[in-house]
């Protein structure tokens, strides 16, 4: 089942249930007025939910022509926000770069982040840039939206606690990282609102490509048209699972949480990059010099996954970056 | 005006107006569900909030006995948790005792962080403490609960974005702070949730003591019935303005969002401390040795503020501390 939130006016927008084709949705705002509601019902909405697919997809109604500009992301306020790294290729290189050295106890202990989660970007909605100089950057990943989670959940059986996948374009001020980190505190004015996909699924509908708490699938990145990721989600170090784990060592989640793969990345070279940082990174370390530049205003990133069958799975992101100024 | 939320089996509980003498509410369900309900639509509803306040107020009305105990958090679950650290004298001291140097822009550049907000534990509910090795520890503070922000907005003009004022018990594991902080991506683990008050307030409540964008009242800490903290929330270097500022530079935050002042912390040693670790890096400093332990199952800790006539603004945190097995 693939599940959609358009915009409506109001904070949540209205839930929707997407044919599966991808064109067309039958409004669900009957059964749970958004999907936070469900989200928070699911044992109870989840088989209405998942009758109203089943009429949708055998074509005994036609649904509406799916307008991608008219998605919201499918949680536009979430109450969480917890992004992991645990592709260890980008923090070794992304660290390596900045001359940091990652962690001594990277491969053993996952690396978490709290992000700001009251205002999250749909798939198709700009991308303000405040300023050149902050450097921004695109993040290609794979989020988990979960149920509730109680404190000291374990990795073992947590497949339950996985309600729905979706992709994140994890934005990021690069310029502005080194120096919060410098900190102590984390991330903070580096990360701005993320953005998601069109569209949240069940795990059932990845079939075998969801397994042992991992997307095994490429995840395609474009920027301004041309391909610069394929690196497969399935190469997580640590899986959603150990992430949920960790996350929840001293206090419980409650439904709707998202928690992201942090940038899918690829040891081999022909997979590309899903973020520039890694392509900054590689340079660096090849020729001393970073060449490749961030994102400026009128630049386009586009990110999707297709299963073998090339059918598009989560909609695409696709996101035009705008000039805001600071304090505009 | 005084608005809290009871318990009703809701996720986000059910609206209450409390009475001036704090003994008695009036329920505000049928103007606004929950207080976040009343926070989406704040314009719209407070008109209604405030008729229903000064009903119970002038007597036309009884209300219901309050039971303290039957109050949750006045947000269950919020859309974002942003602590602040802006006194200072806390950040100076809990640094040098763990050997870590402050940030050197700590006087000019505000620390935040992202704190957890899914789950946020009520004004009485006890503080599970999974393994005392942890370090578990308290820290009062003064709280905003804020309106729509949007990204970019200034310190100046910021005033009506406060809507309410609230307190917390931001609770923290102490040992596992280093080690977390060293890692670079911030607190996750050593904060498990936060406690809130009772009562939030509309800043008007406080009359001149809220000027500034700071709280200019004591705010008293107990441990176990003894009084060891009555520092002035007012000395706070950055205001809650000021914090405001920095947390929107490149985002917009939703209305709901929990906006904290960090540690109350004074450099008047006559005025105690607000979390253990204070007492502990003064004993650290002086004899080189941390004496005071950190908190065990069956201990209390109060939280509370009154104004200079004496009367508790914001009703009292009272919560105990109860054994918790990991993964229990």
């Amino acid at each position: 089942m693939r599940l959609a939130t358009s915009r409506d006016g109001s904070r949540d927008g209205r839930l929707l249930v997407i044919r599966r084709d991808g064109e067309a949705a039958l409004d669900a705002g009957h059964v749970a007025r958004s999907l936070q509601d469900a989200l928070d019902r699911w044992e109870e909405v989840v088989p209405s939910l998942r009758a109203l697919s089943a009429t949708l997809d055998a074509g005994d109604v036609d649904g509406v022509p799916l307008d991608p500009a008219a998605l919201a992301a499918p949680l536009p306020r979430a109450y969480e926000w917890v992004d992991g790294s645990a592709f260890l290729h980008h923090v070794r290189l992304v660290r390596r770069a900045r001359g940091a050295e990652p962690p001594a106890d990277l491969g053993d202990v996952p690396l978490l982040y709290q992000g700001g989660s009251g205002v999250l970007l749909g798939p198709t909605d700009d991308v303000p840039l405040p300023d050149p100089a902050m450097g921004l950057d695109f993040e290609g990943e794979v989020c988990c939206i979960l149920g509730d989670v109680p404190a000291g959940a374990r990795a073992a059986g947590s497949a339950p606690h996985v309600r729905l996948l979706c992709l994140a374009n994890d934005l990021t001020f690069r310029n502005l990282v080194p120096a919060e980190l410098a900190r102590g505190f984390g991330f903070f004015q580096s990360k701005p609102a993320t953005s998601f996909s069109p569209f949240a699924l069940t795990p059932d509908e990845l079939g075998p490509a969801w397994r042992d708490g991992r997307v095994h699938l490429p995840l395609t990145v474009r920027w301004n048209g041309r391909v610069v990721g394929t690196a497969d989600a399935g190469a997580m170090h640590f899986s959603f699972f150990q992430l949920l784990e960790h996350a929840a060592r001293t206090r419980a989640f409650t439904a709707g949480t998202i928690l992201g793969s942090g940038t899918v990345s690829s040891e081999d070279p022909g997979a590309g990059w899903s973020c520039i940082a890694e392509a900054r990174a590689l340079e660096m370390i090849e020729s001393g010099r970073a060449q490749t530049r961030f994102l400026a205003a009128g630049d386009t990133v586009e990110i999707e996954m297709r299963d073998g069958q090339g059918r598009d799975l989560f909609g695409r992101i696709s996101q035009r970056v705008v000039a805001a100024g600071e304090g505009s």
